[in-house]
């Protein structure tokens, strides 16, 4: 057996110079090699090395939580991530915003013929680190090909299975009149990291995208503030659409004041440059957090000193009064509408 | 908030005539009309009705199981079945090969843009039969798109969650001398059905996909084979390379009885006319249950009583001589060696 093995697998594929063909995803030898060779290696864990065609999982012992995303997000390689470490941070965040504690991920990959395999193994080792960060297992995978023309180099989907935090309920519908809402850090850091990357913007090309995995921070957030109504990651359409979702789901009013709301000077300055606003560009490590008013500041303050929390602050109040409406104080001192995202949405963001 | 609602969604698509543009996959209104008029109609339960990022699950019992297939099949709608149906029912399966009872699904979509969604529509229709029949409820998914000539019309990711039978444990591993190799019924449909298609070869023209959800089936082994060791699958590579794979997992040889091996007429044809071997061939429908000897004969006969059962068939036995090795007792009364594929395997088969 021993010797039938070396010969199936005999010639190693080239990781540093290979590219990939059809074979690879093809679910014979060379699939095996790439399995072996490039995901084996960066996901390296007890349950994938199974090698089943599922995973046998540990008992899950809160309400089990699922979640999952097709990433597509263009350019592949940006400032501050990649596709793979966004895919992972990305459902990481989605299970997290259930008041959940993610536990593993399955990931799919659809890769166009002629993609390097060196890019493909420096995308794998960015998903492993990430999950490595999280505390996420990569449990289960599947790798397809499509020829030249039918892809854009990689996509890569991933499902994120959590259990829910002992005594915690979260959901866009239990935001109270008299909440806090709290947000973990700057807005608008990943859409414009993306948009300065695909456009060439010069003067945008210190701007990182905050991509990163909030699992710990929402631990912290559980742990401080018991009852938190409501954890949410303002991604596509940024913090004015996801409030305007979360007001619309509560029956609740919300009124923001601008002048807390922190945007990087750079990102304010190229958001003026494009015309965008902000507060509807997409994030990818940060979250909103609706918690009662008596455990706003002991959140708050564990959110400061939580990973990813740093810049964390209080920026508006649910309101009792018009349900459904989002509005915020200017910096001028006025009331303006915060409406739903009226243009529509930035494509392959993420 | 009800009108706020109202005029968000104001105006409906058109899923008669309607394209999918980069809008449907950008995250806002045009993705969330898109996913109330054709997804939630088609999958609609309790859990995704909920229209959280995640979705919240039931407890689940017996030890979790999760396995995903990233699905790029050519073409679209084939005789038997379509990317729908086999995305369901291929990821259905392979929970169940874990000797599982397949319970939630999570999917994801990536859309060419252009592509029609009258198609999407009946595809995701077909999506909703698929889970229906095995029981499952797709929970959550997600649904990006992507320019014209960066796709092929569509890619569908599954991801699915179960949990193992009381008392069932299943693995390539645990194949013993003496115990008996099941199939569940004819060799090749699949794979034949596809290349027919995508060839246009009019003899091959009867032949149909055999995919099916198979958790029924699985459910009645466990029952009439309570000591089941293998369930496997036969996809990618066929039956050849399945049973390779086990015999190599577990240490032990196969001797197969080609006499008993059902394969149905049109498929043979078709395989003899394109130079292949039925038992190499991709199956969407059909698995392997390796049983002790003496729950062989019970095993089969609920087999056959079950859904998608009815032609299966004992085709070998495990033994203790030349481990890691597949032959064959052929037609003519000799022995041949039943090899790995050497011949790399047909690409976007699934």
């Amino acid at each position: 057996m021993a010797e039938e093995k070396r010969r199936y697998f005999a010639t190693p594929i080239d990781v540093k110079k290979g590219i990939i063909d059809l074979t690879h995803g093809a679910g014979g030898r060379a699939t095996a090699q790439l399995i072996s060779q490039v995901f084996a290696r960066a996901f390296s864990n007890e349950i994938l090395e199974e090698g089943h065609d599922g995973a046998f999982l540990p008992e899950i012992h809160g309400t089990p939580v699922v979640s999952c995303d097709a990433h597509v997000i263009r350019p592949l390689f940006f400032p501050g991530g990649d596709i793979g470490s966004l895919a992972v941070a990305g459902t990481v965040n989605d299970v997290a915003m259930c008041g959940a504690k993610p536990l593993y991920i399955a990931a799919c990959f659809v890769i166009e013929e002629g993609f390097p395999i060196a890019d493909l193994d420096r995308i794998v080792q960015s998903m492993g680190r990430t999950a490595r960060e999280a505390g996420v297992k990569i449990v289960t995978g599947d790798t397809k090909v499509v020829e030249k023309g039918h892809g854009d180099g990689l996509y890569i989907t991933t499902t994120g299975i959590g259990e829910v935090l002992p005594g915690i309920r979260v959901s866009g519908r239990l935001a109270r009149p008299g909440d806090r809402v709290i947000i973990s850090g700057s807005m608008g850091d990943h859409g414009m990291a993306i948009m300065s990357e695909r456009e060439g913007l010069s003067f945008g090309s210190g701007i990182q995208s905050d991509s990163a995995p909030l699992n710990a921070l929402v631990e912290e957030i559980c742990r401080a503030a018991p009852h938190v109504h409501v954890l949410r990651d303002p991604t596509r359409g940024g913090l004015a659409t996801t409030l305007n979702e979360i007001a619309s789901q509560s029956s609740v009013g919300i009124m923001l004041d601008e002048a807390s709301i922190p945007v990087h000077e750079d990102v304010a300055q190229a958001c003026e440059f494009l015309g965008l606003d902000p507060l509807y560009v997409a994030n990818e490590g940060k979250l909103i957090a609706i918690v009662p008013e008596e455990e706003a500041e002991s959140c708050l303050k564990a959110m400061r000193a939580a990973p990813h929390g740093e810049e964390s602050a209080i920026v508006g109040t649910v309101t009792a009064e018009d349900p459904g409406y989002v509005q915020m104080t200017t910096l001028m001192g006025g009331v303006r509408m915060v409406d739903w995202l009226n243009a529509d949405q930035l494509p392959r963001i993420c």
